[in-house]
């Protein structure tokens, strides 16, 4: 059978990424796993309940709903004005029908007269969550962008190892682990000098102050106590750095494909609040069940029990929490994708503050 | 379906923060566990008994409650002043229902008349137990302090690998793993020499009898038997310890998030005492039941057992219990974080003791 | 029971194959599990569902269906013409047949009138499923081109680590790690100078702008910083480049295989979008079932409720609609494959940029 934890291995990415999300992308995880917890509980209801619906013949039809039969045998007696006779109360109703035939009517009521989104709730959650996760994870794993964030995640473990890099690494690495994404997603890697540029993106909306940025490439004093080995390994990644910010700034397309499954999010945010709410009133407790089996039952109409009616509505209602809580906070994430223009950037506040003014034009 | 080890990783956090967690941390996580266990064993509960609720309808109704028809009987009988006729005795009560009439009943009672709380109990006790593990994990999990936290821990890391600071290291260790928490809280990394200093803080509430801190920086005689290779690694770390520190200092960031968890789970430790224990007396072993199905069935009112009345109480009783050790250990460390000032920290007791009298005035 | 964690390693590869995947590849992989997905709902459905078949005998036939009897007693009389007659209504219908008589109804029926379709849904998607897996990996085991492309991952590994080509790397790191497929697929590991032309194949179709490759061999200026024993091994590689190249281009195995295995998940869709659409209409609520046992239970005709119909069928339409994604990408690689001429490359855009000309006719 299914389990939570097989679900969320559709659900999660892996950790080395971790350093990417942003805050929302924490939150929408964790939102994540609870709706696959409410698919599940939901599903296994379903599962495991032997008799979901229960079902009774209707025996006396009295103005298009079940009556009781005595009471209208009462009305009539009355009506005709004789006199009262004692009737024996309270009577019992025998349908004297077989445990197979009520089997027999309770499948036919689930299958034809049970609302379809009381019936596929779980795999509508499921489904849901499942778009959800995807659209999540989909630039971890469409090859084009997941390529460039590896190479950066590798680039930028390789900057944190090289020992020539350490100082300017001190500076940029507490800004840089707090909001990587920017960074991706706008393309800065500017390779002034191994990874020290990368500040500058989040300079835009952070007020960190800026640490002056003795952006010691290999220029800097610190690399003359570097041997000859390490001096190449610094200009391998220096070359490497400056390669791939000009390959990844050409095309946005990192920023291109987050921006569109957010967007995705949205409009799927959007369809559930509208729709589920819209539906959750249609599962009832009480299912008025008509269907033609009086060949093999003798009645025509049933009265059922749907028991997961109430469950089901709790589940619901909490989705719809979880989804408002996902949409909010999708919205929120496309207005600020929106708003700041995290594609340009400036060197003006770090040239100001460092002794190095050739910063983005720097040259091997 | 949804087993106890998928539960707990939504509770668990990486092992790699285990040195942040002061003990009561620890205390929690177990609670919460425990929480799981409860949770997890009320649903199974609650899912695999097939019959939940079984009902029994009232033939005969005196006085607003069920009676039995003959002792009814001998008392109309006696009222009557009849002379005494023999009563045959026991006289048994024929229902003549069907099996599925029975299921109509217990399904239609279960839902109208069963009070919410003995129906949703184990799902609000893992809606509680998953606030209260994402309280306990939230400072881990969003991105501004986990990421300050994560470079904690590997600076941390690179302190105790580093050859140069062994030496006090060996000193700082004991009261570092100690209280390592406080020590972020408080921000407190002061780059003195390397990770020496961190016994700073600690020092203010634990009376530990405090090595003289040789706090061998770049300037001790230690560092000469280094080589220049060594010496760089030493500088950079150094650098990177006082970059931090400034980093951390400059906001408060991690103090606010972990004192509004806190904050948090003090409130649902309030609530949960107030109202758990209040609606603990709706859970009752026996329901009466008085549901409009005369149609279907012939009776008006029925009497119902609710076999897991019994169980459902005990768990309860020992959920509240539970909450209540769990609040008392918030309430403790609310108090504790309030009453002492994280924030200030003074090096006059190191002064004193060391040889160093400028370790907070140290520069590279 | 089989669980999907158990299947999907089924159709998963080792990881470090994934550099070689394109976006279809990846894609195709999350169809899979969802294919998966699919079949293992479908077969817990089916096992756990205790009565998935629920027959009832046919009392009365009239015209070939099952007719109310009273009403052919009332056709019967008006026909006569007699007086009206008053007939007591509801009849309830009553086959007085036993349990063990219904379940043994129940499983002829089942095996006998149930359209094949309908018993083995859950098969037939989990058999499509795992040759879809089968066709999207056989290159990845089948040992003549697992072995080719095992050596192609070891040697762009090996270049990867190797300094002397760091330079090199740089350049095409960006590129390769984008569309390394393409690389593979159409063999154009030209040795020119380690790993560097192998930007060359994918230049055919992305256009990007090159670098100006300093294809800096060993007759580069760079390599005049590495000693010895790291020019033995620059050596050692690029021979070993050479030889790979040969030894691929000699047979275009792993393009015959990629192509092939395309074009069986190009015909297994075709199949597929054929049958299922046209059997789905077989999957019916309601089965009319006439078996001969009448020595057993009287009764020559029975109609039954298969209780999974509906849902079968919702699984099996979202089951075509991934088969559909599936073949519609299938085509569209299939037609990549076709147009663009992968085993020509030419060098002539290199040449023209870069400072070596001779990069095509390099020879150590």
């Amino acid at each position: 059978m299914i389990t939570l934890t097989e679900l969320k291995c559709l659900a999660d990415a892996q950790s080395s990424y971790h350093i990417l999300k942003p805050w929302w992308d924490v939150f929408w995880y964790y939102i994540t796993l609870i709706m696959l917890l409410v698919a599940v509980l939901a599903g296994a209801l379903q599962l495991t309940q032997s008799r979901v619906l229960c079902c009774l013949p209707c025996k006396v039809e009295f103005d298009n709903h079940c009556a009781v039969p005595w009471d209208i045998l009462k009305a009539s007696v009355n009506m005709s004005s004789h006199p009262r006779m004692p009737l024996p109360l309270p009577l019992r109703i025998q349908n004297d029908l077989h445990r197979q035939q009520y089997s027999y009517i309770d499948a036919v009521c689930y299958e034809k007269q049970l609302h379809w989104f009381a019936k596929f709730f779980p795999y509508l959650v499921l489904l849901h969550t499942l778009i959800f996760a995807a659209c999540s994870n989909f630039w971890l794993h469409y090859p084009s962008t997941s390529s460039r964030l590896e190479h950066f995640v590798a680039i930028l473990h390789k900057c944190f190892d090289s020992p020539w890099t350490t100082r300017a690494l001190s500076e940029t690495v507490a800004e840089q682990s707090v909001r990587p994404r920017k960074l991706s997603k706008s393309k800065t890697l500017h390779s002034s000098s191994g990874c020290s540029a990368e500040v500058d993106s989040s300079k835009q909306s952070l007020p960190y102050p800026q640490p002056g940025l003795e952006s010691a490439g290999i220029e800097s004093p610190t690399s003359s106590v570097l041997d000859k080995k390490e001096g190449e390994q610094a200009k391998a990644i220096f070359e490497k750095v400056k390669r791939f910010r000009m390959h990844v700034e050409q095309k946005d397309i990192i920023y291109r494909v987050y921006l569109k499954q957010i967007i995705v999010k949205v409009i799927l945010f959007v369809l559930i609040i509208t729709y589920v709410p819209y539906f959750l009133t249609y599962i009832t407790l009480e299912i008025d069940c008509s269907i033609d089996v009086q060949a093999f039952t003798g009645y025509k109409r049933y009265q059922c029990v749907y028991s997961l009616a109430e469950i089901f509505k709790v589940l619901a209602s909490f989705y719809v929490i979880l989804v408002i809580l996902y949409g909010l906070t999708s919205s929120y994430s496309l207005w600020w994708m929106l708003r700041s223009s995290l594609k340009q950037y400036s060197f003006e506040a770090l040239r100001e503050k460092s002794n190095y003014s050739d910063i983005p034009d720097v040259r091997n």
